[in-house]
């Protein structure tokens, strides 16, 4: 049988790998520096979680020799809004994900699956990214690092034998993101009868919902397609009209200030995505709408917003609410 | 004034930084993981010595802490002819690299030049390497770690503000050489009367006398360039041309059997480099030519060798003599 090894479990695309991972049946091990939670775990699976700081030497080492797995779901990383375009704590991150593959080698390990970004492509004004086409010259700290480790993740699993698959994440949005976030921040704030105010939002993005983008980190997984690939939904939308589903979702559309903000020259007009492999290779399409997903962001809010005070905020979602309209890609 | 710090301080290229360093008014300080020797210090000048293995995790934050220097040359990495390609040393190496310049950056650096490869190129049959524009995709792990590093210390230099530039190496040749390279070898065979089998010599490479290519590193240091440079002389040559230097410098050319050994298909025809960014902007070019350099490496052979037998020879150039026509660049 094969034993997959997700870190990052409890994050905001990890908690949605371990039902499609365990429907696909695999047997589920699941690492988080968090506390496990009841919560991401599905209902009738089983999911064996270990609690474990991939950043601490040989922490990585200990938990492989563990659970001995013969597939990785690597998605741990450092995602703090804002901070982690530019944080030191990304070369950290790319050391643990060296100790880890390198554990994972040792071990035995098949095949690995890597969560790489969109922000290792060379932004223009218009990018459509296509995977070894489209230029890769990260302008950042984080996409630096995210792309020297696919290009060492890469040399690496060719010499030693495993498959590997470097999946680059676009933009995505839904329940547990950040508030901090496009659909999130403009989502509380409605919700809280708060002005939105926004850039003009006439950037354009491939959106796509967490647990599609989860579903199809876990159906990369399964199959045997390697190399980079992008993560995507393929369905570019503006940014407006992306706050315009959450002001219908909440139905407060006059809070929404489109152009309060003043527009980012350093921001790409469109950034968009080539999903073919994902789409042919994988054979994985996404499954919820703009609007399903976004009707769907909302409900969580409400609920989680209300349910007893921000209290029963998740912890990722503790910082104040600053919405924003050019999202960050993971 | 400026006070720099040299690693590998001891190693092929690093032990002819130093007089350069020292001349152009630095106060320099070398690290080496061996016990220092006389033997490379420059005569009446001052090198401040240190012994510390890089590879142990805190030794690059207490070695900067100590020197606080204002300039780094990184020149050590692991580099075993044959084993350094896919050593997983070059993860390791990779890790002390970047340790190494955060200690430096946050101990308030200025400007840090690195030692990068001709083998982060993507090598066609022909290849004439120009920065910025000839392809990056190295085929190999050294390769890639080497452009990992590449990557993210540019990131991280432009980020906190360093001075970086990252000088690629290619074929390079000398006096304390690993015995196992092409000239070294060759030379070894003829002057201890053994036979030099080759390939047939038609590969042409860039190749720079060591001397010359510590000089034009020391040059890097002491000018602002920045980004990535070809360090090489820019004076293509075919390996045969190299191999009938090292015969008429023994006066041995009926030893060397040209093509006795079959032609490697994988390798480029012509991997040369473009050298405008070094000669326009360091203004530095070589001194050494080819005829001059083989010359006074085949005397270095000679007095090595025959100086007490094998145990003179210096601890680098231990390994038995295997001639190889494809030179592995540094």
């Amino acid at each position: 049988m094969s034993r997959v090894l997700v870190t990052g479990a409890r994050g905001f695309i990890g908690r949605h790998t371990l039902a499609p991972l365990c429907a696909a049946g695999l047997e589920v091990h699941a690492v988080s520096s968090h506390e496990p939670s009841r919560a991401v775990l599905p209902p009738g699976d089983v999911v064996r979680w270990h609690h474990a700081d991939l950043l601490d030497p040989g922490s990585a080492a200990a938990l492989i020799r563990g659970v001995r797995p013969t597939h990785l779901l690597h998605l741990a990383w450092y995602t703090q809004p804002g901070v982690f375009w530019t944080s030191l704590a990304n070369l950290d991150w790319l050391q643990a994900s060296l100790s880890l593959l390198r554990a994972f080698g040792e071990a035995g390990g098949q095949r690995a699956v890597l969560a790489g970004t969109c922000a290792e492509y060379r932004w223009e004004r218009h990018t459509h990214c296509v995977e070894g086409r489209t230029p890769v010259c990260p302008a950042t700290l984080y996409g630096a690092a995210k792309h020297s480790l696919h290009v060492l993740a890469h040399a690496w699993a060719r010499q030693v034998g495993v498959d590997l698959a470097w999946g680059r994440v676009f933009h995505l949005y839904g329940p547990h993101e950040h508030p901090d976030r496009l659909v999130s921040g403009v989502a509380r704030a409605l919700l809280h009868g708060e002005h939105a105010d926004c850039t003009d939002g006439h950037q354009v993005r491939d959106f796509i919902y967490v647990s599609d983008l989860s579903a199809a980190f876990a159906a990369l997984l399964s199959s045997d397609v390697t190399g980079p690939l992008n993560m995507a939904s393929g369905e570019p939308v503006s940014v407006a009209d992306v706050v315009a589903a959450v002001a219908h979702a909440t139905r407060a559309p006059q809070l929404v200030r489109m152009g309060a903000l003043p527009a980012r020259p350093a921001e790409p007009e469109r950034l968009t995505a080539d999903v073919r492999r994902l789409r042919e290779e994988v054979g994985w399409t996404p499954t919820v709408s703009l609007r399903e997903g976004v009707q769907r962001t909302v409900e969580w809010w409400r609920e989680a917003d209300a349910g007893a005070g921000a209290a029963v905020v998740d912890a990722e979602a503790r910082a104040a609410v600053s919405p924003r309209a050019g999202e960050s890609p993971r």
